[in-house]
């Protein structure tokens, strides 16, 4: 992916990860071409080479809401949301489905692969069924039904690997390494951080062209909020902002790993239970770029704090009824970790505070799906066995 | 509601309903300003006054997607799907609910009522939340507990009606006349006709200021289908379209009342059996505004069709597995009826169509809510006391 794709200038290791690099320069971001309000807005800051863009679902250019009722309650005139929710498959997640299947369809790949829990498969599956690619989604075998459900009917193949999650991460890898498919898999492609960093030029763009004070999102893998650190940085580095906002990064109190490590502890049993929390979408034991997470609330007076699940729930009942935004738990965790990080001093109320609200979840509405595409696999061969008996099946 | 607001110059009743005029000409929609890309964009043909918009959540603008995949399947080279799962609370009803709201601001009105069982419910909690209003939602005792979970969480006083459906809307609307609460019920109040042509106005503009050769859309109460009649109609009045599509209507065959009222007969018992089928969003026995339905799809050339259960549930699949649309059943009705509109010659493969996708069902993924505000009830006065003891409670 550092192999120069559109404007992409080469890339460098940072924190753990590799990081894409660009020409920085104002006319990138402010001139007088009429730009469209999505995620492409921004593709001279992208991976993405000339032509028109090929994914057919238009993605980003998401609400950033004043929410007064919220503002009110919070005693925060300058308190906004923005909601992620407005995806196709409800989630930020679909922002890095659509830039890692635009690189594909460009480079005539047809399968697109991800091992994921959650947000991420169902972002996955959607995604590759609107661009006509096939997925293969790796799952654990303790994946919620409900979810496998979801990727079920948007066609996709899912693998339920009963060694675990990290099994399925590393199986999903080697198969896309043997057979040549898009690896989404979060920490293995830049390209995820590229496309979450949008929410950063999008949010400075809807306040005015200016950044907020300070930022809170929820933190599982991690690129979310390093991609909103490289956004807000790219901003500076432009010479369209003169400072990055403070950020604020949210953990379950049951899985905290990077929590702990900000407090420079380590984190005990109790503090690591992903199956704990109700907010699945965001525990995550080894988080895949937390160096970067670091890293990111490290500058400018930024931090993390940890919630618990009682604060998460009552986060999204007050989403939804405070703001009209529905979010699931871990979709709502900046709103939770806002009352905490005003407790400690991490932000103040007559901040300038942006809360990302990261997803909500979809019901599985329709038939039963293609039961015939989940197979439980522990090997390559397995899967490769499986997409040759049931192509087309 | 024809009392002159903003642009509207009267109202004339027709077909069973009232419908707001306008003086129509060009630079009503087409002209040098910038305009929002949400539905404030059509403010002219709104009964909307001056001033800023006062409803927070941005509505509207939703996706003209193309869908490739589904395209070839079909080989319909000029299909569309008009994606309204993009709202705040995921369906079309949030065009509605934004307009209703955005003139009881105006007028200074605390509290929405509607009756509904479904979408027009949840739609009315999450806006009324949003806009800092009260919401009172009448149901039959029947509801769905996921969907008064829904509408619980965002707050809303929920009154459930052991009389009924029926009476459940009587004692909403007397609500509203005896204490001056805005009344979104579908067909009393003209003004979620006028939210919901702005679809028109969209896809007109989206296909390049033209309008399809046909549109389907599902018909439950009627100002779906009806409002896109007369915003196709307001864009031929305005010099901007040469014609109107044809449009059909797609109705599930369990509750098909104006399906058989088209073909000139009287639906039966098997077929006006709302809880007979998964299209709950459109199994309504007296359709609010089915006069007008009747004329708009006998305009033209367009037509009624009616879908079985497993049609719709097929239509889901596919929505999800070759577009990456994710629809609740009756929100797929459009996909189903296409297939039975091509078998009896009403649209062509060849032609531009257009398939309105109207919406999916959301998952209440919070805490309980706030049950005290969930209450059963069978007169005025109940409600009444409910409200004063329950104030802010």
């Amino acid at each position: 992916m550092s192999d120069g794709t559109g404007p992409v200038t080469g890339s460098v290791q940072r924190a753990g990860a590799e990081w894409l690099q660009y020409d920085y320069a104002s006319t990138r971001l402010v001139d007088d071409e009429p730009r469209p309000v999505t995620m492409w807005r921004y593709r001279a800051l992208l991976p993405v080479g000339e032509g028109p863009v090929r994914y057919p679902l238009p993605i980003g250019g998401t609400p950033l809401l004043p929410s007064p009722a919220l503002r009110a309650s919070l005693g925060m005139p300058g308190l906004w949301l923005k909601d992620e929710t407005r995806g196709p498959s409800a989630s930020n997640k679909d922002r890095a489905t659509a830039l890692v299947i635009e690189g594909g369809l460009r480079g005539g790949v047809d399968t697109i692969t991800t091992a994921s829990t959650g947000n991420a498969a169902i972002s996955t599956a959607f995604g590759a069924a609107a661009a006509g690619l096939r997925a293969a989604i790796f799952v654990s075998t303790g994946c919620r039904p409900d979810k496998l459900a979801l990727m079920a009917q948007a066609g996709a193949w899912v693998f339920r690997v009963s060694a675990g999650y990290a099994a399925a991460v590393d199986l999903s890898r080697t198969a896309a390494r043997a057979f040549g498919w898009l690896d989404r898999n979060t920490g293995a492609n830049p390209v995820t951080v590229e496309a979450k960093k949008t929410v950063a030029f999008e949010v400075w763009e809807q306040l005015g062209r200016r950044p907020p004070d300070a930022m809170v999102a929820p933190v599982g893998d991690g690129p979310t909020l390093a991609a909103l650190d490289k956004g807000f940085d790219e901003l500076v580095r432009c010479g369209v902002a003169d400072r990055r906002p403070r950020l604020i990064g949210v953990q379950a109190d049951r899985c905290q790993p990077l929590v702990q490590a900000w407090r420079g502890g380590v984190a005990g049993p109790a503090q690591l239970d992903p199956a704990g929390t109700v907010a699945d979408g965001i525990a995550v034991l080894r988080p895949a770029i937390g160096d970067a997470v670091l890293a990111a609330v490290g500058r400018d007076g930024g931090g993390m704090v940890a919630v618990d699940d009682e604060a998460l729930l009552r986060a999204v009942d007050a989403l939804a009824a405070r703001a009209g935004v529905g979010a699931e738990p871990a979709g709502a965790a900046a709103l939770a970790g806002l009352h905490r990080a005003l407790e400690v001093g991490l932000v103040h109320r007559d901040e300038n505070v942006v809360l990302l609200v990261t997803g909500r979840e979809l019901k599985a509405a329709g038939g039963p799906g293609d039961g015939r595409r989940v197979r439980t696999v522990d090997r390559l061969d397995e899967v490769e066995k499986a997409l040759a008996d049931g192509n087309d099946g």
